[in-house]
């Protein structure tokens, strides 16, 4: 008879932003008349950029012609992506990466899903607290982690590091040694971002004991300080000790349209075996590569006009993210976040949960939000915002709160 | 210091169509005035028909708007793409299948590496032999084969099922009583079917012993037969025991463009945990959606016109596997398969290894196949041929062949 793997039933509960997408379905139905606006989700509202549409309609056309027509593609992904990946984000900014060192897929989420894969089975793992629920998640179902605790709402073998506002949201370095460090900078969710300088703590440390960074970057074009690493190999040493995750999802508003890549240099080795030959055979087994159209349109975001474009919409978001922080400021709440990235944290109101702060939020001014301690224990306390929304609907929601809270 | 998995490092060599992509690369770099005709991979080479190019443009153009743009799908499926699959494979086959048990994915060779991520890590697995390697390799790479034996090419922890020419390529039932019985009809690599009575045996024997079956039925397009079953949900108590994967490559030319689903029947359960939800919560937790233009794309697949045009292309390719299939027959050559499937699965002549043929028709007739060995030992002494090329350079294939083995 056959079992199930047993580590996937410990997981607890369903995954944060579904149960949050329940309970958004549930208020609605129950209140068809009121709108609802929602700055809970990390999910983009801006179209996609002239550049990115002309370069799928072209795609397009291209696979209705036998002669042009595209089968699978090459399993890591197409050199012109990787090419113009390897000089934009990494050669202009003075970082060694080679094309056939960046891996092409369908999007973040699943590549820091798994990741983990490549690594032994008692891997010890260390998270940011709060953090990104996938990075834990994904351990959990590789039976990584332990035994959860569900008053405390850790495991047992997960290494946490608080990021509070004692800290300044700038995890320090552990007490005991992990084999795998996740690191999200610019964060989500709590919007803080590292200096060059904190950076490479972390890069000097990991190489030090013998650890894996992997270092989430999905929010790098947000960055709007000096002196804040777009990518993790502008530091010293990264090369041996760092995996980069990108996303096109925030950048270029790919969340629907499923573009991203891994970076994994070839100088980051356990003995004699390269970590970049077991994700090159895991991407030869399990996946089979991006859509032709999408490769192509992650193409066009490279150019100079593409370039031009989305920069203007971060823009766009981040001056969301300008009202947000000001109005909430005004409003009379404690406020982090949204200067390098598209993410509010607030502390929420009157020693509130934040899945208090939730439903209130909800029920009275009819706005949706994260609650901080969905990303984990030291969240609590704590809620965020995305500056993802509609002009209209930040302005409108935002307004909304202040009627109800100054 | 952190240590690799080691269950990726023990799978042999690297995958099959990597290796066959490397030889046929070095001999063309070697004869760069020789043309070298691809049967090999099964790669289709016809464009994509007109009905799914008008959704993609339509799809496109709605992102390129804020009003019609979609940021992230839903986890499962667009319910647009999950109703028409749910009444034009099942609903019309007589097949009782919920739009809701439908999960859609970015093709079924990643469905059918992760599937077994949901069962225990010591669940006995058993392949038919010759097997597509993702089955096999997927398991490796989660430590369930045991040892290898590189003598053989087989693992002490798989039942490997024969299907030789003795048994018409039908797997008889194991010895061993397996957990995972991945079984793919009509077949890859031999092109043989099984009819409905048969494969109710099958669907008895996992009914009776407590088994799920992960049934590949990427094929089906293909069948032109009667009394072969389109779908596994089309033999009695099926919704007990079966997972079904499906793919859009092989009946739409998708390769490129990446949609596959999986159905995994509610009624499929250990004790009280149905198999639905653990592959719910994958999706959830691991994996972002199929892009919204390509499952606009699928949903074309299902309109009238979408079905004409896809039906004659398959057409287009059977006629290329009867001519195949033909040409060697005259020849002088064993030849299986090409009646239900785009595969043509011939025997070696001169008592030649599957690789010793396969290197002597790339040096002879500068044609490309792929041998049978890299599917399994029982697959030694055979050749898979695939009917994707398009009408003349499968002609002239066929052509070179007969000049050197008539």
């Amino acid at each position: 008879m056959f079992r199930l793997n047993q580590d996937y039933l410990k997981l607890p509960g369903s995954y944060l932003f579904s149960t949050i997408g329940k309970k958004a379905g549930a208020y609605r139905a129950a209140h068809p008349d009121r709108t609802v606006i929602s700055l809970g989700i990390g999910d983009v509202t801006q179209p996609l950029v002239p550049a990115v549409i002309d370069a799928l309609h072209r795609a397009v056309d291209e696979m209705g012609h036998a002669e042009t027509f595209r089968g699978y593609a090459p399993d890591l992904g197409y050199a012109f992506l990787r090419d113009v990946i390897a000089g934009w984000d990494y050669r202009k900014r003075g970082c060694e990466i080679a094309p056939d060192e960046i891996f092409i897929s369908d999007g973040a989420k699943g590549d820091s899903a798994n990741i983990q894969e490549l690594f032994s089975a008692d891997a010890q793992i260390a998270v940011c607290d709060p953090v990104y629920p996938v990075y834990v998640d994904s351990n959990v179902m590789a039976g990584r982690t332990g035994t959860y605790d569900a008053e405390k709402g850790t495991w047992s073998r997960v290494i946490y590091m608080p990021c509070t506002e004692e800290n300044g949201f700038c995890p320090e370095l552990p007490e005991k040694e992990p084999d795998l460090i996740y690191l999200c900078f610019p964060n989500n969710p709590t919007g803080s971002a590292l200096t060059k300088d904190q950076l490479q703590v972390w890069v000097d440390y990991a190489n030090r004991i013998g650890a894996v960074i992997i270092y989430d970057a999905a929010y790098e074009a947000y960055i709007c300080e000096e002196n804040i690493p777009h990518s993790i190999y502008e530091c010293e040493g990264a090369r041996t000790c760092a995996i980069e995750l990108r996303s096109f999802s925030k950048n270029a508003g790919f969340t629907g349209t499923r573009l991203g890549f891994v970076v994994i240099p070839k100088d980051l080795k356990s003995g004699d075996v390269m970590v970049h030959s077991l994700w090159a055979r895991r991407h030869g087994t399990k996946y089979n590569g991006a859509p032709y159209i999408v490769q192509r349109a992650g193409e066009a975001v490279y150019t100079q006009q593409g370039q031009e474009q989305i920069r203007a919409q971060v823009a766009f978001y981040m001056e969301n993210a300008r009202i947000i922080r000001e109005s909430l400021k005004k409003t009379g709440f404690t406020v982090y976040g949204g200067v390098n990235a598209p993410y509010i944290w607030m502390k929420t109101p009157d020693g509130l949960s934040s899945w208090e702060f939730f439903d209130r939020l909800l029920e009275d001014a009819n706005v949706i939000g994260t609650p901080g301690s969905g990303f984990g224990p030291s969240g609590e306390g704590y809620f965020r915002l995305t500056a993802f929304g509609s002009r209209d609907n930040t302005i409108e929601a935002l307004d909304r709160i202040r009627r109800f809270y100054e």
